[in-house]
């Protein structure tokens, strides 16, 4: 799945993943309107505006970009049917031919991160017949249990040729009152980066690990210094746009192949029609926008890397 | 809801929980028939059986315990069928008097921590209307991204008069490998521990904070240390019987008042009947073996506080 992810990369030359975290707050009125009125203000409502909404989206930007990564939280607050419009946007966005990397954050220990694992990236057995609950191609992974945590993932990655990226810098401001602490004169989270790396070893694509890292846009100085302790893990970077990441401040979370780094934009991108810059598009024409912010987000991006290079 | 955990034990005196933990091994072939019979071989199928199977031990357990802890990682392996199963698991309990500890170890940034924490603790707002989607009384909640991942947590908390309990030394082997690195001479759980009494100043009942924290019954000696770097938290304590916690490793976990722990045993408890100690109970009273195993485990820890009073 690392391949078919670089792959990906490579064809449609954007080194993006957009973020499918739809607050109703986002969704369009009429979008909402439709679905209240076919299944009343409810969570199946919701379920229906959020899908409908991505569907939207997704439909308007998929043959410019390689994945998406939906924010499980922002279905599992509408509940049951919100957990059904996860799935049902995973598929989607698969039929699409997009690589889904499921922002679950999800680490526990043993057989209960090997059923979180089994549950979003494998199979489950049920009697002489086995399926797959919602089957996204990656999941983010919390370190905060230690090897017995993430080593669970990686035996069901190693089996569906799936991977995980495992937390490492995250983009808060808060982010530093445990991952900066200081172990033996470094920062807990170059700690964290080496880990990565070893587990890394364990799960090799042709050139880049099926174990990648999130570390967070708004600090490049430790993506720097990251992308040096973890070379071969591909790193999903969230923080860019909304949070205050620029294309400038990416340039050193890639290596010198142009590739080990996908830069996530959630907000700036599926809400992009309430923007100032968007507004032209209106409410009506909210995919458009979408279409427009994605094709800015690249080109800010290929030009601070062609900079860079140049 | 501290104060109606606090009344349960009390009641109950048995500062015991459940671990709702259902693999679909551990539930007996008559049960998996029965639900494969009506639903077939599939997620429903399991869901059923799994269903079915909590609602027995709830109903031979509930008059000697306070609370139970659903592991959702053993739901949502089931995919939304699973997920369904959760919500019934939690509204069955609650409708039985029992505080419902999520185990769901979710945790993440700003409106993101927020959709979980309203997902699970709260209730999200629908055009006019709000429904809480798994409704929950605790929910565990990991650390690793700071404040800004669990304050929205304790924001929903105060609005829902719920709690959280904060991973702080998981009961795992590996829980070492980031947790106890020393920083500034003291080992990072510690740190987490007094980050853990900070915020539960934000929402303290009248003699416990409704932010507890998560120790693990292995590491009765950081137990002992945590107890007092906390002293207004209640401790979960994973760990006890099939991880290797025994009931003299739990006194110090305690506060004086003999309140402050409530100790976890999931498979010991739920899948006692696999155990050559409860193996005359049969497969087909399985709840019977669980109501022993419960009332075994409650004698092994009161007989342990009584002779550390002694």
């Amino acid at each position: 799945m690392i391949q078919r992810l670089i792959k990906n990369i490579e064809r449609t030359n954007a080194p993006i993943v957009v973020g499918l975290d739809p607050m109703l707050s986002y969704v369009p009125e009429q979008v909402q309107k439709k679905a209240f009125a076919e299944y009343g203000e409810t969570l199946e409502g919701a379920a229906e505006a959020i899908w409908q909404f991505n569907k939207a989206i997704v439909d308007a930007t998929c043959d410019l970009i390689p994945a998406v990564k939906p924010q499980v939280a922002m279905y599992e607050q509408f509940g049951v049917p919100g957990m059904a419009a996860y799935e049902k946007t995973v598929s989607y966005c698969q039929e699409k031919g997009l690589v889904v990397i499921g922002d679950v954050k999800r680490g526990d220990i043993g057989s209960t991160s090997e059923a979180y694992a089994v549950g979003h990236l494998g199979h489950v057995q049920i009697g002489s017949k086995t399926y797959a609950g919602f089957h996204e191609d990656f999941a983010t992974v919390n370190p905060y249990l230690g090897s017995d945590g993430v080593k669970p993932f990686i035996k069901v990655c190693r089996e569906e040729k799936k991977g995980i990226f495992v937390l490492v810098k995250t983009s808060n401001p808060s982010s530093g009152e445990f991952q900066d602490r200081m172990i033996d004169g470094r920062p807990l989270y170059e700690w964290v980066g080496e880990q990565v790396a070893a587990w890394g070893e364990e799960h090799m694509g042709d050139s880049y690990s099926y174990v990648g890292a999130v570390v967070g846009a708004t600090y490049p100085e430790m993506g720097k210094v990251l992308r040096k302790i973890m070379p071969k893990a591909y790193i999903l970077v969230p923080g860019y746009g909304a949070q205050g990441g620029k294309g400038k401040d990416l340039v050193h979370f890639f290596n010198e192949d142009g590739l080990g780094a996908i830069v996530n934009s959630s907000r700036g991108i599926i809400a992009a029609y309430k923007q100032e810059k968007y507004a032209a598009f209106g409410a009506e024409n909210f995919a458009d926008a979408s279409r427009q912010a994605v094709l800015d987000m690249v080109e800010d991006i290929s030009s601070a890397l062609l900079q860079a290079k140049g």
